[in-house]
């Protein structure tokens, strides 16, 4: 973790596909509220799609110079189709029945009940965030540079990428690849962090 | 990653302090939105605060069987303060003059006056879950089993640790422990995740 930074510039060397499958992987395996996983990966690679991608993402460069970007996008809400393919997986993969899903099932519909649209959308994007620090882990631990933006016009790259169409919106990217040394000013930059008695709050 | 599951039962063993320290370590140098690391991290051992935690926590076992429990308390809002820290710490670390971060605090300031608080709120909040994911990923690489947790009163929360008082939120708890074989009987039960196919989007 101290070895990674928010890399601005990147060489535009490829990741590995060994590499770019074990941090896909740990982000697929990442923990989610009630197992749900509420988003989509969107794997991208393609140079002219990037282009388009950096007009409404204030042109940053690593959207061009990143060897893969990955986006989360998250489920817009919950539907019926949503939850009965996510219960009926859960009874599929654990060989139970699907009436032992009906209390959760229960539960979840009764939160949904209690909450407002925007309310349970941004509980499922934070779901989507703890997939992005797995993302991130897994690439430092690859030595894999990674960046997570969020600088971009939301509703303009759910449009260009067709997401509202498949119920899902754009929440962040991680951006993959390797630091270009002689152009990214922030390499030699210290990492700034609040100190640990700043930051942790012992309740002895 | 595999190896780690959303442990139910733990045996109340004690994680060894250098481990409890590295996965702290990891949490702490998490990535966050230009740097800002809007939250603080409880951390709790103490066994009478945690029975009273319990109960506003469904008397969920983690509360009371695990080893620690770290607890993500986002800001509830970006104060002048906050800001001013932030900033003045920025240039502290790296020897530069403040007024290097003019561009970077016009830039938080201009977002800040575009969204209402609970949109900010929701973005600071988002940014806990990095850590969220960053903490459940350097406990796994630790073997030391860890829960995260939503399911609780966020306000009695607040409350009962005078979180308000110091213009925090409850968000998420992170139990960390040790899997109490015996009586989990999620332990056996198969990890159920989205197939790859379904899960990755591949933008060609």
């Amino acid at each position: 973790m101290n070895w990674r930074y928010a890399t601005k510039r990147m060489t535009g060397q490829k990741v590995p596909k060994e590499k770019l499958d074990n941090i896909m992987e740990a982000i697929r395996l990442s923990a989610s509220s009630m197992g749900l996983q509420p988003y989509h990966v969107l794997v991208i690679e393609d140079a002219e799609l990037r282009k388009k991608m950096s007009a409404v993402a204030y042109k940053q460069p690593q959207i061009t110079e990143a060897s893969h970007l990955l986006l989360f996008a998250v489920w817009d809400s919950i539907t019926k189709q949503r939850m009965d393919d996510f219960f009926n997986q859960v009874a599929e993969v654990r060989g139970v029945s699907i009436d032992t899903q009906k209390q959760y099932r229960e539960m979840l519909e009764g939160k949904l009940k209690r909450e407002t649209p925007e309310e349970t959308f941004q509980w499922l994007a934070r779901q989507a965030y703890i997939a992005l620090g797995t993302g991130l882990s897994a690439a430092a631990l690859q030595e894999v540079d990674a960046t997570p933006m969020e600088g971009f016009d939301n509703k303009g790259m759910d449009e260009l990428l067709g997401l509202k169409e498949k119920g899902l919106r754009s929440m962040a990217i991680l951006a993959l690849g390797y630091r270009d040394a002689a152009n990214d000013k922030l390499l030699g930059a210290k990492k700034v962090r609040r100190n640990k008695e700043q930051f942790f709050i012992h309740m002895n």
